[in-house]
């Protein structure tokens, strides 16, 4: 009998099922804020919820000893939201109990109960984005697709390839094997899809959700477990994410214990006990590559899927739409302050400069031009601050001064007053020119609006400081510009080498931060900047194993 | 351009695709020795070539600095081979360099080489047979079926898994993403396969081809280049192998190296060295937990696939055939003396005895049934080698007379003389009554002709016995016998829940310790006897990641 989720979500499974298998454009959750998709008063009630909250205990069924939470806006006030502060060995002890009906219950159940929490996540959209917006610093259209209809794509794209991995395999099957005489031998096999065991996922501070999903969806689906370990600075969001699921597996008579939060702030950190708990077999880490060495090191029990960071590089070699490129780097160097694993930090510009369809540019007249770029961009206040968001995490602040001292600046960053938040940190991006011989300094990775322009020799020794520093350092995205056939090709040599992502071109509406979940692959799993790729079939398949049993026919 | 390879073996991986979607009996090598199927005179050829491989280097084109090779029969003689001694870094260096074209030739080209490498092994079964048997002491019909087309039959198996995942990317899609207004936004993609980089492959000394053929061929079909380490002992089978695929990947403009042999011997071991250098991101291995451990441990540069070793038992609740029983469990019992990670060990049998079609049977008569059909099916000696084949290891002996002391001896271990090898070393198995307070002795692996009968509460108390050995210790197989269909449910359900796969009423020509490929899954993956299983997704799936690249249309 099939789970009457399955059946009302089917539609939505198999739409996800073709769109991975032809990759084309596919989304079935709108990322526009229309009112006329997500209801007209949507918007001003979850604003109205937002604020409800603030200063206020979160609601929770998790039976806690205390409350955390430190969380503050980078808009500049404290949430002054609590969590409930969990026992690890409790917490542990109910995710396992929790397991074995819920593997009982079949991929068909699984996967209806986990299409049904993404529709609810997807109906709450404007409460994520406000959640995301308020710890992220991300600006709120960016906050509401990210967190809201982008983060859910990557949800269902992780479930789906489960599901298909899942089901490769039959329930059952009689095997007949010939004998020369006599009746072929027969046997009924039986074939059960078992879960690892505990799944951890542990969020970051600047896409709580779009990193967390992938993992969440692909561990639940498969029959696991998952505790919710979210970054001190970014829990509402995760919070928000684990009441709609732990609400929807009760109501559909499962332990609500299959997902748990485990808050915590910085002064009881509760990452690394847990990490290295023998029950926990299953990591997903997004956050800085300190911390992913140390899982690496110590968390030994537990497969790992870890996104650590990376330098990514523009190659610029020539153009046929200087203005285009411009003004699309400028964005993808805007975009929320470049907090982002998939924002360029290297821009390599041959040092005699480029071909463009007017003619020659200098070296710097391609700096300047970016610089320029950059400032239209940012010129009218009210819509940089909804472009670059606000900073996150001060640590970032140090950077932007770090790296001005590393070269000429090209651009300074300005602090920007937020028209509506006084205490917002708003920073536009810094450009700073870079010797080619200081790979020390731009090998470094410089998170947050930090970019630097280095003049190489040519457009082959660009392509192979960007290779190099990719396949030392990691890389998440790279991007080249030229009109040449042939040094396009080799640049999609040298990015398939160096296991990088390559965006060729891009003068429009599409950014080389920007992956569509579908048909791009975020991380490539081959270098560095992450073991694991969003989404292909190794980030799924390790989750569960089939079990089987066989007899006789008529045993 | 199809490769012509690929044309030429499309049918066999047509067949090996649908057999796993199906997972209904297949195979493409013929497991019988007949003439018919591979020449009336292929035995003897093969005969004469193993008989003149003694004594003598063997040929193969790595450039070597003096010659390893220590190899002695179980069936009593040295066999005298050498084999070119390698250095490491001159290995290292020439995999990588092969690498990059083995990539660009892409999956199609890769498959047909490799299907090509699987027919050559093929047609070449009972050298593969020779060389098996004076290595792991299979009796010669074993050697020849299990080193051989079984072994084929696996790296198929891998192979075709592999491809399946490989393709179910497309190589190129157009996206399209629409917008409100005006054209929509139109993007040219591409996905290329990258593999990981350098695969090692760390053979055993007991079923050297069968354990490494899926990862030699998932390595390789995927992009990687292989290093085959063979166990000091059991060489042959390998070499064998890799001159093979080397001669057909050079036949085919493809660099040699892309597999090589690394022999070693027990004075200068190589495994540790190899296992831990940088360029080595995948290792498969097979052999005793300690080394497994230890690889855990230190190879924390590779994605790690091991299969280590386990306790596996029997529950025997009742039978309508006793006598179907007892002579399935002692040819189980007895094949390849029980040097099979997939032999079961312990018997847990209730106390108060079992019901049969012929009414009650007690513990002792149970007991004295099982020696009864191992005495009956080892009493002829001539057919006692075919099924017992020869000790492998001395370490083997030590471990019966271990077993001796641990309890009461049902059937004692005798020593048998071959009738063609005069100084083979034959065992018959050892039974011995162990009480089931005795989980120190019962839970330790005892690889060999070893076997433990524990009588128990009762079925439950059996089940649960094996179920704890099984979570705690691992295991690959498990097996029960019962009339009543509860019985039966409950076993499944244990069996889900520590990993491992059952056998119910095996009584005619299926045993417990065999599985199929295409059907069956060898370890799961999910207990400590093996991270991995033979085969599912998890197993290719992380030998190879997607890089893709985007460019506007007309861009």
């Amino acid at each position: 009998m099939t789970h009457p989720l399955f059946e009302q979500h089917r539609a939505t499974l198999d739409g996800a099922l073709a769109a991975l298998a032809a990759r084309g454009y596919w989304s079935p959750y709108p990322e526009t804020m229309s009112g006329k998709v997500y209801g007209e008063t949507a918007n001003a009630e979850a604003r109205a919820r937002f604020e409800a909250q603030l200063n206020t205990p979160f609601e929770l069924d998790q039976p806690g000893s205390g409350r955390v939470g430190a969380e503050r806006s980078p808009y500049g006030f404290d949430l002054g939201i609590t969590y409930p502060k969990q026992d690890i060995d409790r917490m542990l002890e109910a995710a396992q109990a929790a397991i074995s009906a819920w593997r009982k219950a079949g991929v068909e159940a699984r996967a209806g109960v986990c299409l049904e929490i993404l529709q609810r996540l997807n109906r709450m959209s404007f409460d994520i984005a406000y959640a995301a917006m308020h710890t992220t610093g991300q600006g709120f259209a960016m906050a509401f697709q990210a967190a809201g209809p982008h983060a859910q794509d990557r949800g269902l794209e992780a479930l789906a390839y489960a599901y298909a991995e899942m089901t490769r395999t039959p329930g059952s099957v009689r095997w007949e094997k010939p004998r020369g005489k006599g009746d072929p031998i027969r046997l009924d096999k039986t074939y059960t899809v078992v879960p690892r065991g505990i799944g951890l996922v542990i969020g970051c501070s600047t896409f709580p959700t779009w990193n967390s999903y992938p993992a969440i969806f692909a561990d639940l689906v498969t029959g696991n477990a998952v505790v919710v370990k979210p970054h001190p600075a970014a829990v509402l969001p995760l919070a928000l994410t684990v009441r709609v699921a732990r609400a929807v597996l009760k109501e559909n008579g499962f332990d609500p214990n299959l997902i748990q939060l485990a808050a915590d702030d910085a002064q009881a950190p509760v990452t690394q006990a847990l990490a290295t708990r023998p029950e926990i077999v299953l990591i997903d880490y997004t956050g800085g590559p300190a911390f992913g060495d140390w899982l690496e090191k110590n968390a030994r029990q537990a497969v790992l899927f870890a996104e650590k960071a990376g330098v990514n590089s523009v190659v610029i070699d020539s153009t046929d739409d200087a203005k285009g490129m411009m003004q699309n780097l400028a964005f993808s160097l805007s975009l929320y302050s470049g907090q982002m694993c998939t924002t360029p930090q290297n821009i390599f510009i041959p040092k005699g400069g480029i071909e463009t369809e007017s003619g020659h540019l200098s070296f710097d007249a391609v700096a300047r031009g970016i610089a320029g770029a950059i400032d239209g961009l940012l010129g009218d206040p009210a819509r940089a601050v909804e472009v670059l968001g606000a900073i996150q995490n001060k640590a970032t602040l140090g950077r932007i001064d770090e790296a001005a001292r590393q070269g000429m600046v090209v651009l300074g960053s300005r602090t920007l007053e937020h028209p509506h938040f006084a205490g917002a940190t708003v920073q536009t991006p810094i450009l700073v020119r870079v010797e080619a011989s200081r790979e020390d300094v731009y090998t470094k990775e410089m998170f947050g609006p930090v970019t630097y322009l280095i003049p190489t020799a040519d457009t082959d020794d660009a392509i192979a400081r960007a290779t190099k520093a990719a396949k030392a350092k990691g890389a998440i995205t790279a991007a080249i510009y030229s009109t040449d056939a042939q040094v396009l090709e080799a640049a999609r040599d040298a990015a398939a080498e160096a296991g990088v992502s390559l965006s060729c071109n891009l003068t429009g509406g599409i950014y080389v931060n920007q992956s569509a979940a579908f048909s791009d692959y975020h991380a490539s799993g081959c270098n560095p900047a992450a073991n694991a790729s969003l989404t292909d079939a190794a980030f799924v398949a390790p989750r569960f194993h089939v079990v089987q049993s066989r007899i006789p026919v008529g045993a």
